[in-house]
């Protein structure tokens, strides 16, 4: 897999993918940002979620079951001192679903978790404790 | 740290930050994306070399080196298996400044990679082998 960055201006960087779609990283003023974009770290805690949705809103609807909204709230706890790595990350599914039941979640985001999802591997296989809540609200 | 990701339409999600600045995620029409934004292992890539050059421009702007442009080229390798977590990645920073020597731009990619990029670190914990090329363009 082959990605680029480049440096815009004081601290705003601009990932690349092969086909040129585009992915703005930026960080906070005290540190020479601008604040324009969201900073790597959480832009990474966000990857991670996004490749487990991925997942999971797929088998929820080859499964039939309805997806009528899904968001993830992310907590990431990071070392105090460099390199400040996450330590422990709380990723919280909520599902809007008019059909799906709790069991229907629970075996996405375990087959996500436990078999397809590269990135919670990675933040796994780094060390990072991974705590995975799920909520179904219904419509 | 916390950050939200949401459903936006099929495959499409959008990252959120505190203060509400986006990150959009998408995947190929293949698996149900609509290929409108990088993939959750593209934007990945793109976050850890965009954590190691904030880091690597502010040290060379600190030693008042200047920073013309500065690009990174990112080739990652994937395990062929479930969960495709990266296993080698080659990140060449290119760095274009009329007096930086190599030995200055070797000095920041190093103080990055071993002491303050939160991603590299995560990247290595998580056994993927990194590797670091650097190149010097004068203007």
């Amino acid at each position: 897999m082959k990605a680029e960055l480049y440096l815009d201006r004081n601290l705003r960087f601009i990932g690349k993918n092969v086909d040129g779609l585009e992915t703005v990283f930026d960080t906070h003023p005290e540190v020479g940002g601008e604040d324009t974009a969201a900073t790597p770290m959480e832009v990474m805690l966000q990857a991670l979620a996004a490749c487990a949705s991925m997942d999971i809103v797929s088998i929820l609807r080859k499964k039939k079951k309805s997806v009528d909204a899904f968001k993830v709230l992310l907590d990431g706890e990071r070392k105090d001192t460099h390199p400040k790595v996450f330590t422990r990350v709380i990723v919280k599914f909520v599902l809007t679903s008019a059909d799906a039941e709790m069991g229907d979640l629970e075996r996405a985001v375990s087959l996500s978790t436990s078999t397809y999802c590269s990135i919670n591997a990675m933040f796994k296989a780094s060390g990072c404790e991974m705590i995975h809540e799920l909520e179904i609200i219904r419509p």
